[in-house]
């Protein structure tokens, strides 16, 4: 399969995953919508079938959707990063640059689908952010980071155990372990898990024009982006240590 | 098949459809249900399984239940809507009548089960019409399109790529997809998504009797039925023009 | 198969399902419980899985669970009602014991887990009987009874076109309609749409000890077992129709 | 299969479980994290997809997860506790002590995600507590051990039912299974269903630091233990003499 085809491929699916994602946290965080005030149980189902649909819509070139995943796979030393798709630098840099675009352009779809309730006068610069990126409950470099870690462990972890399982489910598995890590792990940073995820929109943020903006907050942006690569690395690299351990133990 | 057989099918599926969907707004909007003030989220599970029960009941003849879907496969340059129905004039009009009389009489058997909550005392006359239809939170003809295109696009364009990824979900796959759609673009204007599901059920709130019953509000009627129309048809022409990029950047 | 089984299999199934849907109303419906409060949606959920536990339990005798599900199979002319247990007087009235049985017992063993909360002083009478058996938000024969039978007749009518659409769903299927039956047409009557369901328990109400335990409400019992019967016929005689039409239109 | 890999197999997956489980009863009850007061339908359904990924993690050693399910099989008269591991006393202790191992780890783990909303100044000790460790509603030494023994019994014997009706639904059975047994027989003592699943934490709560940690309430901690283990083997009896019955009668 080309880079060309990849990169599309994922620009799609990570549009596909912010547009429903960043959607859901709009309809419940925005004044007046008719979901608002839905409750969190809401919001971790909206972002486990945007993932969901993210990975139909992206099945041609395996449905990264998320660097931290595509570092994992790599660490986990895959051969291929989907059917006829070579793990290489210039794949690596094909998947993180089309899952960056496509979460940009979803925030910015998801944007024009709620743009009067971004600009009516009773709505807050925080709430307008959290649309789009992730923000600490309590804020600290240390904590903030351990917590992304262990979440998006836990998603590159147990994805990488799914082939060892065979079931009917396809995507629904990895939306449930998305709905799962929310409601478990999201408490404390409202759980990024997926440096595209949370850095795409917030460029978007950024540069989208909002009655009443306030910041981005870049001060916090590069740990839900480093703190889901160390994660999903390290699972990768747990995931591949494994089998050797069990095979020198059998 | 005949055409007879696909109108029939499609008039079950989608009675089935706003049987269910319209019930679950009336058991969250009208005063007294067991559901009363139930929450949205409620509210997208049971227009998620009206769906999944409508899939099952019209199974024969594909289970559009959607004119918009009907018009997506339209555009898709599909050959069949379904195994033995060509795609023509006679099989998409059978189609759109057959998706309007069944969201038309199952939205009639909703108000039958739930009589004596719309002639309650205390039942308002714009509870009583979002039982049968959506209205926008904030009313705008240029934005309320486009948020009913947004989520029409997503509805079947994803549909559209269900068949690259074989998995045992079935009828599921579409019931989740409808689900975070609800969740995730149905704030602004209560997702329509789909022609017939706001038409009918409209008609009949015109047509039935209700005690203090308001307007069937007009003036908003044709958003639901044209933007889910445009949404639709351009996620068959994206979803056609993909494969050809595809082969040719291969 | 031994209608001993049949009648083993039954009970088991039922009991399984009257213990965890009673069970579910106990937890949001009681005083002090973990779940108390936990809202209508949670109950049905409660509900759907308790179908879905009952149909592995009772698997072996196709895990009717319900009289209006054996009547509907019944009067849709089905010469099995499980491989290897055929349709007769014999058979349908195994069936029905069993269904009324084992809804008894779930109830009861369900009032031992929920021993204390039952007993607790600021328990009210209308709480304790809401465990047990259903009653109407609004009183009224005909439009109890009409709710009932539109309730049931979308169970078994939605049930008996499984068939048509192979997935790998199994049990699944059936738990998310009557989570959807529950959500969408539980408003007015709290969906019996079983007699088993609602007269099994209703008995157990009357027989077991309750400090401050009220009336079992016999006057409304007949309803959610006649509704049902009804809806469930009917269901089986449409479907048995739609075939006959569908050759002959083609 | 060495006794060292199901060892390192159940200490991952029940790490798993406990992570992911006792996260969300964190996200819940501390005070200031995105979830708080978020409900027992979301507890429900975090513990539900805790087992589902742990499943998957734990999958080559049959995933027990928990001394019930393991006691359940041995009285089951089970030959095998997954392919090629044979039921005796060594790999029966060493499910147990992996089992007991990893839900400690996994409490830890959680710890760490949540570490600053356990020392935030208005977090209270029943709160910190109850992230960890299951206690009654209505304290009772012989009624909490029976809605332990009820939960616990349903587990086992459903899942011990479930090869019996194929499906692709692989660890979303049990996934939805436990989900309803929160919901449904949750609500007396917040259905701690698994020995080590309270007992391992239960330990991690007493070692770890917290500002202004209280008791480890080691008086209620046997009854979860005890209970669960006469639930599990119940079912494991219950089932086995079913076919006997079954077979005695055809």
């Amino acid at each position: 399969m080309s880079l060309g085809i990849v990169f599309l491929s994922e620009v799609f699916g990570t549009a596909m995953l912010t547009l429903l994602g960043c959607g859901v946290v709009a309809n419940v965080a925005l004044k007046g919508t008719k979901g608002n005030n839905g409750g969190f149980l809401m919001v971790t189902w909206g972002w486990g079938i945007a993932v969901f649909s993210g990975v139909y819509v992206a099945a041609m070139s395996g449905a990264h959707l998320n660097p931290a995943v595509t570092f994992g796979l790599l660490l986990n030393r895959k051969t291929e990063y989907a059917p006829g798709v070579p793990v290489d630098v210039a794949s690596t840099l094909t998947y993180f640059g089309g899952e960056l675009l496509g979460a940009f352009l979803g925030a910015v779809v998801m944007w024009l689908a709620y743009k009067q309730h971004f600009d009516a006068s009773d709505t807050e610069p925080a709430s307008q952010l959290a649309v789009f990126s992730t923000g600490p409950a309590i804020r600290s470099v240390p904590w903030n980071l351990i917590t992304e870690i262990v979440g998006t462990f836990v998603l590159v972890f147990v994805i990488l155990t799914f082939g060892g399982t065979p079931s009917g489910l396809g995507p629904l598995a990895v939306a449930l372990l998305v709905v799962g890590i929310g409601v478990s792990l999201g408490g404390p940073t409202g759980y990024a898990i997926n440096p595209a995820r949370d850095l795409g929109p917030r460029i978007a943020h950024a540069l989208l024009p909002m009655k009443g903006k306030g910041s981005s907050d870049w001060s916090y942006s590069w740990i839900p982006v480093v703190g889901p690569l160390v994660g999903g690395g390290l699972a990768g690299l747990v995931a591949a240590v494994v089998p050797i351990i069990a095979t020198a133990a059998a």
